[in-house]
């Protein structure tokens, strides 16, 4: 690195701005922040995430915007909360207009491509309306909200209205997995003792090795996809969102991972008998769901758990080798990688499974960030106790692009200022999570209307609390109760009302902020006294008369003259003596 | 009407829906609800209006959504709040993709016609990014906010960035008012006594008459395109958006309006000087902008107002001629007619001047609902004092129209019931007035972020109930101060504490709806059983084994199956001896 005595700091920072030319954007499907080693867990071995902890910074608090994939990834990819994007649940199309990343950095240079899953629904009814062919480049992008994609996968039934034969079918299909549906006969299924196939659909037989060679299966596929489109990619720069299905339901691993563990290696589940006395409703609701009630059933965690480990070891090796990859193809200096999740899974604990509710095994996430930026040399190792958001993702990279911030439309923020150890003072003080609980069995049991069927969560580190429509709140206090086992939303103790009362006003301020005004940069209207300026183009408010109007236009500044004549001269006019315009 | 003994209700109910086939929706600008006899107004005779209200009904307490042009009228044509449209100022374009009124109407066979003004920015950077064409079909829509343009026409000066030769200009050319701008040299200026031109955008010179013939002036004009799209219009049925530049400023209006009214025809001004001992700092900086402290000096409302009167007595008379014209046209038994306003106008009440902050002689406008449906007898010539809304015509339009409703597009509900006597239980309590005053002056002599320049009005018929951003709140009570001279939003008295933290709780509810769920309705939530539809179509979640399936399946509509035999074919191996597909 070119150094002088005096300007050291200026010429780092000016090759920096060329340094990190690319994004690579690494998401989980329901991976618990627990269950990497890094984070804490004591049998599951992630040494290549670890090693990107090393290099990077690991957020302890980052959370999700949404207990759900759907809604969790259209606030990433949109850098907006649920109640701003409206994306509130997995079939709800993200609507036709709404701004992604790829929208932001497109203008910047950047493509933003598509690697696996993105749980997007496209609007078609909206793109319709607005007469956008969905096969055109636009349609495409909205379709894919706003990527464009390289691999779309987003590793579901084929028959549920996803691709009904996706790519990565056809490849199994070429390696020896045959038949209608590979996905499902060779990938998520395996092969009992007896020789009979069992399905990964259900949970009994997640400890069977899935049938498909451990090469051939999904996570090391689209691996291979991401560095396949990193060798095509040429100079322009990119954002690549390798997007993994995994460790996503089905549950089932191929070998070796699916021996790799047992139920020896299992945490204890974290659930109390206290949780199921008076049960908050919306709660005692959902701990009935189907998923609830199987994983509360004795040895079904014992079951599922080794191989959802199995299916995190194997997407910690092939980070491994995605990682040599980038260090041999030179793209670690010039590439931020960002790894995280959309979101948790309860497996069992506070007798849930699943998602949809807001505990810590489902609505924290991890959250690794390595910038190759020296700047960032400053926090390398280290962990950072910040409350963070999903939203922070998308402005970060804005930052990194090189592009203005848009606060009128991302609820988010770079989180560069974290990772080059400059916190700002006003960092946020609360995380918010949202949830549209209106498509679950819960909601129908409880007959509540699908408009009322909304939760928002507040938690400012300390405490979490919950608001429902029609039902009383939630409160916890993870600083006495860190496993979320006593509910206080009903207690009438002094400090929990006041926290309650704090936390409730909080929220009500965040939520009068449902950024809408996207059509006007809020630095557009600082940078314009708008009201003179209306006056200067001849528009004459309350002016009582030409004395008036003159003594006023002495500040003018004539903006509109040096484009329109016409304006200085009517000015003219009503300043000096009247007469008909001609 | 034919009759029978025991069908007459019937029959008359299945004429109706053909009826009422079109929608006259009238809007004036800048016009307050106490300027019009039929509102109580001493000295201004409307009996066109009167007698319009005393053949339907007269809406009381209708607010609108912003007090301002922009915002306002584009909750009129979204039926959404501000906070959910998000534009909220007039410079401030709709994004594209929201839906307006011509969206909801048009696949119903209804043409939504625009005669007049919307005060519509053109998103011209969400079309771009869109790949719209904005000179399109679909463009043109985005850029007049849903409607089919029959004439644009936003009557303010031709230099400000609106169209800088309007078709009305031509037309007076055409009839002898000529010049560059005959827009401002004839309709809004005035010739003094010694035969000196003079603007009239000087308030001062409101007291002329405009030297247009009274029958070139813009309100005749505009009646007379509205004729003339209905004498055009065919068989298709119609939403026609008439809307009115006046009362709006400049306030200038030709013979025989100029001299109908003096000084002794003004009301007097609604004005304390407690008002002005230590204010709220938001409103004192309003008192603060040119156009109030003009409107609080002597003599100014004694020039403006006789004008603003003159305008107002023109419009009715053009009413008598519209409405006379659709008599002998046919067109009075299958038109519903609505008059409204945009916002009202302080006129040096409360020492303010325009609009800006939520006193009544602002955010209440006129409100006359004309439905030919008999079923509407019941109501005839009544005053409803239910809480309506600007949001409430968009659905009331859908309702007329025979489409179903979008609660989780628009925020509104359907005036129907209440014009047919069947005033629902549920009806709301409060309405909502929102803000923001980012453009203002007022924002830059506080030293507020645009961010933070917001303000939402909450108003229960008694309480009015103001939220700042970084100020204390307001709270006026209507039943005791009627004239809101005393603001009680920092009041002790417990009654007064109970009242803030009522209307507080209830806003922050509404604030928790900002419907941006806008791609599926509830309707489509409600028909469904997601889970087990999801079970149904093949994704299992929870399933513990081959029995847990099979006794689930039993209660299985398969409704997939039907479409894709795959899944039922699936459904049954997994339920049956286990298998590898094929």
């Amino acid at each position: 690195m070119a150094r002088n005595e005096n300007g050291q700091t200026l010429l780092r920072e000016s090759q920096l701005s060329k340094r990190v030319k690319n994004i690579l954007f690494i998401m989980c499907d329901q991976l618990r922040a627990d269950y990497l080693s890094c984070y804490g867990h004591k049998r599951l071995m992630t040494p290549n995430l670890d090693r990107l902890a090393a290099r990077g910074m690991l957020f302890e608090r980052a959370y999700v915007q949404s207990p759900v994939c759907g809604p969790s990834r259209m606030s990433y990819y949109t850098g907006r909360y649920v109640q701003a994007h409206g994306a509130s649940w997995n079939f709800v199309p993200l609507k036709a207009g709404e701004m992604t990343m790829g929208d932001h950095l497109r203008p910047l240079g950047v493509r933003s491509v598509l690697v696996g899953k993105t749980h997007m629904r496209a609007d078609l009814a909206g793109m319709s309306r607005l007469g956008i062919d969905p096969d055109s480049t636009v349609g495409v992008r909205i379709g894919e909200c706003g990527f464009d994609p390289y691999e779309r996968d987003d590793g579901i039934h084929p028959y549920s209205g996803h691709d009904p034969d996706p790519a990565y079918s056809d490849y199994l299909r070429r390696n020896g997995c045959d038949g209608d549906n590979p996905w499902e006969a060779w990938a998520n299924t395996g092969t009992d003792s007896d020789g009979q196939a069992r399905s990964g659909w259900f949970l009994k037989y997640s400890r069977l090795p899935a049938r498909v060679p451990e090469q051939h299966s999904e996570t090391p596929y689209m691996t291979r996809r991401a560095m396949d489109f990193m060798r095509e990619a040429g100079d322009q720069p990119w954002c690549l969102h390798l997007s993994y299905i995994k460790p996503h339901w089905p549950y089932i691993v191929p070998e070796p991972y699916a021996s790799m563990y047992g139920p020896q290696d299992v945490p204890p589940v974290v659930r109390s008998e206290a949780e199921r006395r008076d049960p908050h409703p919306v709660y005692a609701a959902m701990m009935k769901h189907r998923v609830s009630r199987t994983f509360s059933q004795d040895g079904v965690r014992e079951a599922v758990i080794p191989a959802y480990m199995g299916l995190i070891k194997q997407i910690d090796d092939q980070m491994g080798v995605l990682f040599s990859f980038m260090e041999e193809a030179g793209l670690m200096d010039s590439t931020m990688i960002v790894f995280t999740s959309d979101h948790g899974d309860y497996l069992g604990d506070h007798w849930m499974g699943e998602k949809d509710l807001f505990h810590e095994p489902v609505i924290r996430v991890p959250l690794i960030v390595y910038d190759p930026d020296p700047r960032a040399d400053a926090t390398r190792g280290t962990r950072c106790a910040d409350l963070v958001e999903a939203v922070d993702l998308a402005p970060t990279f804005l930052d990194v692009c090189g592009g203005a911030p848009v606060p009128h439309v991302m609820d988010g923020r770079s989180l560069r200022p974290l990772l080059f150890g400059q916190r700002p003072a006003d960092w946020r003080r609360e995380v918010v999570c949202e949830y549209d609980y209106a498509f679950q069995d819960a909601r129908i049991e409880l007959g509540t209307a699908p408009r009322d069927a909304w939760m928002r969560m507040i938690f400012d580190g300390r405490w979490k609390y919950v608001v429902f429509e029609g039902y009383r709140p939630m409160l916890f206090d993870l600083a006495s109760d860190p496993d979320e086992f006593v509910d206080l939303g009903a207690s009438q103790a002094p400090e929990h009302e006041q926290a309650r009362q704090r936390l409730h006003e909080a929220l009500f301020r965040w939520a009068l902020r449902p950024r809408q005004r996207v059509t006007v940069p809020d630095a557009a209207i600082e940078s314009v006294e708008v009201q003179p300026r209306i006056s200067e183009g001849g528009i004459l408010i309350g002016y009582w008369d030409e004395d008036d109007l003159a003594r006023a236009r002495q500040s003018f500044k004539p903006r509109f003259s040096s484009t329109n004549p016409l304006v200085r001269s009517t000015l003219d006019r009503l300043t000096g003596k009247q007469g008909v315009p001609q």
